[in-house]
């Protein structure tokens, strides 16, 4: 016992002896051969399935992603790693279910259930991965090198500070919240972007109730501890008001019943109403709906103050002042830049933008091969009064000054494609055709049309570029666009597949990525839920909680995650959920 | 809306508003008592369960409650709530099965699934109960009172200092790690005796995977952070390290295959043989599995220091001094007092003593009125030779001088009671019955037996007193032996049932606590435990592990958390464990 253990201990010690170990018994070059592969294992360490290398093929271009969101994560599902060598950078080392962060947030689906390890997703893929838990903390587009840093504690042996060199990156690495520089909201705030702020307000839930019924406190202390309030009346912020009071509801309240009547929950939204993404019949339905559940909707309200025991806050209204005690608050509006993105913003002319632009291929706008995707950039639509010359032109085949309806037709499809605008200005004055966009004030078909009338026919398109919202399904759609693009990079070079170049010659290589909106929902508690499904078809009420149910159940990233979400949903319907404070 | 939700602010902000609303809408008496009524339910915040209070009955005796282990809980589960007033006090709102910690540390078993909230356990009952999440920081027998802390954030509003009185004190607050003094320890080691201890060794077992995949380390370094070290050879560190070969050998190396001959685990164990406590088959067994699992048992070492690197050890054999890099050390090996129980034994004259001592009817030592069960405590068991006068007196019923066989017959009962060592004492040296220890040296019976025979034949019994291990099984029996003392009290006043008072007259009013070893249990991984059963009975293989899984299972305190372990085991076996760093 004691000379193995002398002898791993001096292994240990001296790392370079176990080289030495294997030399010794080497009997042959197979053996060689398998030290190397073992040492070169070690230097580039986490190669998932079989490696595929060979030196006789060419070298593997090689993408570097950033983040394990939705975007990084529908990047990597799809991307083809038989052609390129794909190294993946995030300070998290596993995939979140971000839109059940509010239902963890209660315990009503638990923190394990909507994670999926970034390496398990990753092996189901063959080819090579490469993953490394670290945040990146410049990119450096003119050496194609990022600089990055393990998050993990300084205890451990080695260097925290890395850099790779990419040959394209792609940034994923999506959004930090924004206080909108309100004193107070970073030190006294929950948020709710991080499966840790949905397990720290999970807890933190807990402590106002179990400090509420301790002995010795006067009535309206209790009542303060017990007024939760939500910053922002977006899906998120509801959903969570909703969560929160179902939990009070079906589980606290028996547990707690001295203090029930106490207990009270504020929505604070700055605009008029809450969900006003939504569909008007959506909005006024939640707020009927928690209206009846006694939670309060403050709007028309800013929120100016945080401190740790009161929020303050003006009436947009009359500017009126106005202060209420909190036992603690969730902020749950805005988004804003991470440094890194700032930081690229500085070197690549986006200094004065305030967040970063790519074009409508998600190319970062001044930093050559790095992609954006995600809640970390938006896309910058391309307005068509600045090509209107280049299309007339283009358009105006015979060079005769004017377009005929024929000359037009031609270019049509590229246009639609280009300037997406287009459609959605058709659909809302309900113009049935855009040949219809050159008639004339009478509604009269022209022979031919100048170019004055062609600026006048299209002059008020551009109203209807709209960016994206910062949600899961874009940052999906975007990575998903993005993949196949590099998977059929080879191929569109020599067959071009997007709308022509009205600026020069030629055609895109890509059609420009194209947002299709699938709906969205808005669980509001009490098995109800609202749904704006595509075709703009409203649907409330309790079926629509199932038909929740059944879509976030299907749309897990692994079948051990469905698994555990349905067993958590089960689980709650049968024991209710659990008020431990851990 | 606005009128509403102003004047709910204004409610809000003046408590004292919504009881003059309530007096405004009194209409008669019964509105008034309604009010009443809710305002006592606040002062005395958690009743659970139906109010019983009668102002005719005779006010109910108050025991306070410290602690929710294995202990406190036994106790609440079977007091009698219609005969006292029962209030709980610790600073642990749920019950965590603690046997489970190492499974919980891996991801075997959630963390979630071991806990049962103590407001839910205590609801099941009918009658009143009070629970208080805090931190008892002194006792003051004297005065009959505790004065507690709760250790809730101090954000929220309220004093967190109480104090409350009692007729009858239980402590069941558990005892702290012991670090023996070794530098080093507090600052650098993982402990295992609550759940965030087993929450933040896995979080730490993942980062020193994540770490050892980073580029730039060396081989030596990414060797030095995959050294997983466990101090103690216990139970819980056997237990702990089969979990982590389990968890390397079926998940992680599948995740991290580059690093998978650079792991190693090493068990420190200051004695010559690890689980030294079970029987010589069962340590082994357990020490040839884990040799053939490459998992190294360093014994008959000392630590002697812990650094964030390294730690240093000391073999026992030639005081030679030795040093190990690690990536995490668990020290698993030593329980000590906790500050409130240091703070008791300085007061009640045990202050010279290590553990706080309680008779054998678990009353505290110098504390009238104040009792002590599980880790916190240990029970002195009294010396026969401290009683032998009074024994031979009280059986001398002739007064002759000496006893015969029927007189000391006559005792036989009270004594095998009082002095449990005895029947100890006799099994371990195979007399048949204590009758025979009065037999002179030939074996020859005698007719009479004088003091000075008597004091010779029960000299050698007291070398048996042993006191209880500090496990769940001893602390568990106390509450439960503890309760049904309380419930019988009346009972038991007139009808005493225990073995007669030797050193005056009348018996005892209950018979002393007497542990029932029920066997222990070491999973050693791969399927595979190892058990001591009752009648010596030892089993070891994976038939055991399966006996395991159904004696856990069953031993669940609720429901819920029977099915959630269960659950998790067959996900485990499913999906293998999550390696998510959450």
């Amino acid at each position: 016992m004691r000379f193995s253990s002398s002898l791993s201990r001096l292994i240990n010690d001296h790392s370079s002896y176990s080289k030495l170990l294997v030399l010794l018994s080497v009997s042959g070059s197979g053996s060689l051969l398998a030290y190397a592969q073992s040492h070169k294992d070690v230097a580039n360490p986490v190669i998932v399935g079989p490696e595929q290398s060979d030196p006789t093929t060419k070298k593997k271009e090689k993408i570097v992603v950033l983040g394990t969101g939705w975007g990084g994560i529908s990047f990597l599902k799809d991307i083809d790693t038989s052609s390129y060598d794909i190294q993946v950078v995030s300070p998290r080392n596993y995939f979140a279910f971000t839109p059940l962060l509010p239902s963890v947030t209660c315990g009503t689906v638990e923190a394990r259930s909507i994670v999926e390890p970034i390496r398990n997703i990753l092996m189901k893929k063959s080819g090579e991965f490469h993953f490394w838990e670290a945040e990146c903390l410049k990119i450096d587009p003119e050496n194609k090198r990022i600089h990055c840093r393990s998050n993990i504690n300084d205890n451990l042996a080695g260097n925290n500070d890395f850099s790779l060199e990419y040959d394209y990156l792609v940034v994923a690495v999506g959004a930090q919240v924004n206080t909108f520089n309100t004193p107070g909201v970073l030190e006294h705030c929950h948020f709710l972007k991080e499966v840790e702020d949905a397990q720290s307000i999970r807890r933190s839930v807990i402590d106002c109730f179990e400090k509420s019924v301790l002995p010795d406190l006067t009535e309206e202390e209790r009542r303060t501890n017990l007024h939760f309030v939500i910053v922002g009346g977006g899906p998120t912020g509801i959903e969570f008001a909703a969560e929160l009071h179902d939990f009070f509801e079906e589980d606290l309240f028996k547990l707690y019943p001295s203090v029930k009547d106490l207990v009270k929950i504020t929505i604070i939204q700055s605009g008029d109403h809450i969900l006003n993404t939504f569909d008007a019949r959506i909005s006024s339905f939640a707020e009927e709906k928690f209206k009846r559940d006694g939670i309060e909707v403050l709007t028309g309200s800013r929120v100016v103050n945080v401190s740790d025991k009161h929020i303050d806050m003006k009436l947009k209204a009359n500017g009126q002042d106005f202060s209420v005690p909190h036992g603690m608050v969730v902020w749950s509006t805005g988004i804003g830049s991470r440094p890194v993105i700032q930081d690229l913003m500085k070197t690549n002319g986006q200094g004065s933008r305030r967040v970063l632009a790519t074009d409508e291929w998600l190319r970062v706008k001044g930093s050559e091969h790095v992609y954006a995707i995600g809640d970390c950039a938006t896309v910058d639509q391309r307005k068509i009064k600045e090509d209107i010359l280049n299309i007339f032109e283009t358009a105006d085949k015979d060079k005769s000054g004017t377009l005929t309806k024929y000359e037009f037709q031609d270019v049509v499809e590229d246009i639609l494609i280009r300037y997406p605008q287009i459609e959605l200005y058709l659909k809302n004055n309900h113009i049935s055709e855009v040949q219809d966009l050159l008639k004339d004030s009478d509604g009269k078909e022209r022979k031919e049309v100048t170019i004055e009338q062609f600026k006048t026919a299209l002059s008020q398109v551009d109203s209807q570029t709209k960016s994206f919202p910062a949600t899961a399904q874009v940052a999906a759609q975007q990575g998903t666009y993005l993949s196949s693009c590099f998977n059929r990079k080879t191929h569109c070079e020599q067959n071009p597949e997007g709308p022509r170049h009205f600026s020069s010659t030629g055609r895109h290589q890509f059609r420009p990525f194209c947002y299709k909106h699938l709906g969205q929902f808005a669980p509001l508690g009490g098995e109800q839920a609202a749904a704006e499904l595509p075709g703009d078809w409203v649907s409330m009420g309790h079926s629509t909680q199932w038909l929740w149910y059944s879509i976030y159940a299907s749309k897990q990233v692994s079948w051990r995650t469905r698994v555990l979400v349905v067993s958590d949903w089960t689980r709650r319907f049968i024991f209710g959920r659990d008020s431990s404070r851990i």
